[in-house]
Parts: C-alpha cells; sequence; structure tokens
C-alpha cells in the first residue's frame, strides 16, 4: 500500500511549487507522474494546454479533471499511455468529497500527494480539504510568513480594499485580492473592515 | 501570542497519557496547568471528582466543561486561584466550535494543548475536531499500530462483534467496541460485516 | 524493511515514558517488544531486574546491554524465547556506534525505536546519537519546555550549583545535577557560573 | 528570539530551489533575506556574481562565505546596505563549526535557514551539519525518492561507474558522480562495486 499525503498551506507558500518540484524529484528517477488539477482553477490557462504555474516561475503541462471526473478513469488512462509511478494533485481543496475517496483507493497502486489550501477566505474547510484530512494517511505543513513576521494560517479577502470573512466562496465582479495572514493580523484586518 | 496545538491520535495511541505527561513536565518546572475534559466524557468517574485516566496507568485531576460553559470562565477561575500557565484538554473531539475558538483566543494569554479523536467511527471529522484542525497553529500525529504493522488512523465501532460505519455516533445498548485499525484493515472488517 | 527511528529530547523530557507508552501499545495489538537499555545506564536498578523507568511513575522490566555485546544476538535470543516485533531502546545516547550499525541491520526484519538525548552537558552530540542521526531513517524531536516557557535543547550540568560547560563526560563525587534549559537560559546560567 | 533551523535532504532533493523559494515568499512580503553560500562551493559559477542554483531551474544572485569570514560581519553588512529580516545559507554542510556558532548568535535578531546534507558519501555527518544538529532548534527533512521508490537518505559515490565508501572527501581528477539511494539500495551497490 502507497500513502496519501494532505500537503497543506496558506495562499502564496509555495503550493504548486511544491509541486512541481515533487514531480521533478520523481522524474529525475525516471518515474512518470501523473499531475492534475481541478477544472475550476483555470488561472493561467489560455484556451490552450493546461498547466500547473507557480509564482517563482515553474510551470509544467497537466491533465484537469471536471467535478464529474473519476480519478480510476484518468489513472487508467495514463497506465495505458506509458504508465503512472505517482499522482500529484495542485490545488486539491477543489476536488469533490467523492473524488478524495477515488485518490485513497488508488494508493493501493501509487503514492498520492495532493497540495491545497486547508480553509477559505472565512477561516473554514473547503469540502475536498475536510475530506482529505480524514482519509490521508499523513497531513504536512508548507510553512509561510505573515507581514509580521508570525506563521500565515490565514488566507484573508479584500473586496475594494476592505478584509471581509463574509460573502460568496466563489467572488464575482468589484476588486477581489487575497493575502496570506496570520490569525491576529487577520483579526486586527477585519476589524479594520468593519469600522471603513 | 502562544500556540493552539491539536494532538491527534486514534483510540489506544497513548493520548491521554501523552495529555498527563505534558502536564507532568510543566508541573516539574514550577508552572500550573489547567487540565480539562469535556463533561460528555465521564468514562472512569465514579460520582468523585474526575480525572483524566490513561489506559497505562497515569492518572490526575481535571475540571470538567459542559457544552454551555466557557473556557474563558474556567481560565478566570484558575487565574483567580493560583494561576494558570498552561491549558490542557482532553477528548477535545468533543468541544463545541464556540469552546474551541474561545481556547483560539485564550492563547493571548497561555499555550493550549489538545488532545483528541480527529474522526468517528465512520471516518468523519468530529465537529471540536473540524474547528481545531481550522484554528490550530500546529497539528500533530501521535502514532500507533495497527494489529497488521501499518499505522492506524480509523476508529473502527464494533456491535455485538460486526464492524459497522453506520448508526448513531452515540450508541445506546448493546455490546460496543472499538479498535484502531489502519484503512484496509478497516475496509476488510467492514466487508466481512457485511457479510455475517 | 522496517525502520530505525531516533526519538530525542532533553533530559526531563519523558523519553522514557514515552518509551514504556510504545512497548505498551505494541503489547496491547498482541505483538512482541524487546524493550533495552545500555548496561553503563543502571539509575535505579537495586542489584535485582533492570528497569526501564520513568519520573511520572512509570516501569518496565528490560534486558541491559554492555558496550561488547550485539543487538543481533539479543535479537535472536528473543526470537528464540517466543518471538519479537519491535525492538525499543531507551537511554540509545551511550550506545556504541558499532551498536547502531547492528540496529540498523535489524530493521530488515522489525522497526527499531530508539530514545535518548542528542546532546551532553557541552551541547556536543554523544557518539551513539551521532551514529543515529546517520542511520536513522526518521528524526524526531520529543519537546519539552524551559522554565522560561520556551523549548528547551540543551541538558545543563551543575557541579555544586555552578553550571558548567566542561570536565569529565562522566562525573564522580561532589554534587552533580542536571536542568534542561533553552539554549539563551542555558548561555545566562553559563555566565552566572562563570562569575561566581 | 528568532531560531536557527536546519533543513537536510540528500542531493536532488531540492534544496536549493528550497531555499530559493523561501527567499522568494519573504520578499513577497516586503522583507530582506541575505542568501549566501560557503565558498567551496563554486559549482556553476563562472567568475562573475555568485549564485545559488537549483536542478529545476530556479537561480538567485548570493554572498559567499569562505571558512575564515564572520556571518556576524555579513549580517552586519547586509543591515548597513539596506537591512536584514532573514539568513537563508545553502549548502551549510560545508560552513565552518565555528561559523554555525555564528548564525545560532545571529537568532538574536532574525531566523536563519540552513540547507545542507546531513552525510557524506560515507554516510558520516559532515562538520558543519554536526554542528546544525548540536545547535538547531528544528530539524527538518526534505525527503526524496530513490530510484526504488523508498525514501532516499544515503549520497552514494560512484568513481568510474563503481560506488564506493571511501577515499578522499573531496575527489580530484577521474570520472566522478553521485547518486541519492536508500540504505539497502546503497549497501546494493557497494556490494556490486566490491566485486567489480
Amino acid at each position: 500500500m502507497s500513502r496519501l499525503y494532505f500537503k497543506y498551506g496558506t495562499m502564496g507558500s509555495s503550493k504548486s511549487a511544491q509541486a512541481l518540484m515533487c514531480k521533478f524529484n520523481y522524474e529525475q528517477k525516471g518515474m512518470k507522474v501523473l499531475l492534475v488539477k481541478p477544472e475550476l482553477d483555470n488561472r493561467g490557462d489560455d484556451g490552450e494546454t493546461p498547466k500547473v504555474r507557480s509564482r517563482i516561475g515553474l510551470v509544467a503541462e497537466c491533465k484537469t479533471i471536471s467535478a464529474e471526473q473519476s480519478f480510476v478513469d484518468l489513472f487508467d488512462q495514463a497506465i495505458a499511455s506509458g504508465g503512472c509511478d505517482c499522482i500529484i494533485v495542485d490545488e486539491a481543496q477543489f476536488c469533490t468529497p467523492t473524488q478524495i475517496d477515488q485518490l485513497k483507493q488508488l494508493t493501493k497502486h501509487v503514492p498520492v500527494l495532493c497540495y491545497g489550501l486547508m480553509t477559505d477566505f472565512r477561516c473554514k474547510l473547503f469540502k475536498g480539504s475536510k475530506r482529505l484530512v480524514e482519509l490521508a494517511d499523513s497531513l504536512q505543513e508548507i510553512k509561510s510568513v505573515c507581514r509580521c513576521g508570525r506563521k500565515s494560517t490565514v488566507n484573508a479577502r479584500y473586496i475594494n480594499g476592505r478584509c471581509v470573512d463574509d460573502g460568496p466562496i466563489v467572488f464575482i465582479g468589484g476588486d477581489e485580492s487575497y493575502e496570506n495572514l496570520c490569525y491576529w493580523c487577520w483579526q486586527e484586518e477585519l476589524a479594520k473592515g468593519k469600522n471603513k
């Protein structure tokens, strides 16, 4: 049996870069990697081949998976077309719970490494992350630093410059941005946001 | 700022013993520890002083907290009656999400160490554990071994000798028991249970 | 292949208690544990059966090993007299490098868990610990708290009440004691010691 | 007080890439990073500005330090010329023990992250790594995979295609190469090497 890993971190903690380096290391050993991201996450794709991109500049082509598709099918296709020694999933928080169960089953065959956010801008678990916490053999934090020097643990959302912890999960329209903060800087920012 | 720790493990992984040793180590340094368990968990109490008990034989008196009570009040009482340098919570999965938020706020003053189960017999997060995953500064696994030698990650429930993954969370009547298993031994036991 | 673990911590960090709980957990699953300590460490033995004792009160009989003996022989004897599913070594810093190599070879058969100090009162690696760092598959810190609230990382020696970082490794005569401190409290204590 | 981290891994485990991503993350938060490598390690420098380079393609300019120089001087210079919020050292195994002591002292001011090998081709600690194990507040393994799928823990040396565990630390002449292996594949390769 292989293992299901959930490597979680805040935005900007280099999760995608870690996923790409993990792929690189496996390939250096002559192994085949199936790199996948949920279809929802189409940042940076230009109507062409989907890619996993990191802020620091690393990039690699990947497969996408829609909420209706199965990882078992993707794995079977990978086996049929050259082999698969390892599955790496980026933005795994957007997988459905059912898909995480599929990944768990696939650890009968190969190790599965999932990279993603633990919580959303309200500090609540994503559905995919919740299932990963329930099923993963290993939870590993990818650490990054808050502007104050402490460890960041929260993905703060700003709408039109104001830090908010409510509103729809998927925001449409207006100027939206995110910053990874520690819990205490986040509380301060929320307090400031409410006074604006 | 101090930190909120969630030290999780399966049943029989020595969580209570770890909690008691942590208390012992703080006290050896002359510090005051507030040891608490949720009122729900009254195993081993005999109508007298509530206690945290470990299978290996360690035991210590503790405070209890009901679902309606606040950790802030318990902390204030501890400060008033001799001081509090550290809060340790056993069986933390039974805390309410609101109580976990209280513990997070108390890390402004002292470190908080929560020991508990991550998932129930269905491999679903407990409500208290869910909030701990969302708010803890550090998730640390207390490892234990399955009967097959692999790491145990599941708390399997047996009703009248049959392994089950449905039924009420709190079971009343009949012969109920638990065993910490790895996911794959659990799947086998469930399959056997369904064929009985 | 199984793994060689080095679980290190300062004095008073509950290493022996952890070793005993690990033994307990294996035995709860019906497995046989070979518990060993180096002969050098005879604290608490009274000319009778050697034991591993923890400050919190846990205790268990154990085998001892002298610097000339081999872990392979101890393992073979254990296999011959009932079996061995796991080897646990307490005070592993006192093992010889050759004995650590023997333990590495034995991970072909069973997991080996070594508990011990990383460094002596001068903040230098013990010979056994050095070899463990070189060969272990996993280094895991058993954390404990300094009197100041920070993590302790140093085993400070006091001779007649004065903190010292020189003198023989094994001290004879006079009043010797130890305290686990963080590096900065240790530096302060050494400075005070030099001014006495 | 900040912390001294030793992030160790075998060759090809992406240590340099991790060091560069850590620098990137600090700089994204507007902080100043002092990136240093020991002068001994001049791979990839072309008589021009020294650089830290990773196999996956990341690269950044860095300072170098000779065995006679002091990290305290480098830190003072960095403070004088724009500031320093964090020190990152690549190939830290080549630092002298004295330099590691300097880095420990500098954690009074900023966090220090050291990336490097734990052991050489004989599976013996490097002198810099030994001092890091003695003084670091945190030891963190950067994992990578052996050709067999297990975790790699050994840096195997090949001279003219033959795996060897003796000879000078710094090899001159002939065809030298390295591969990160697990202990058991390494033992096999050494046995093959001896039969050639």
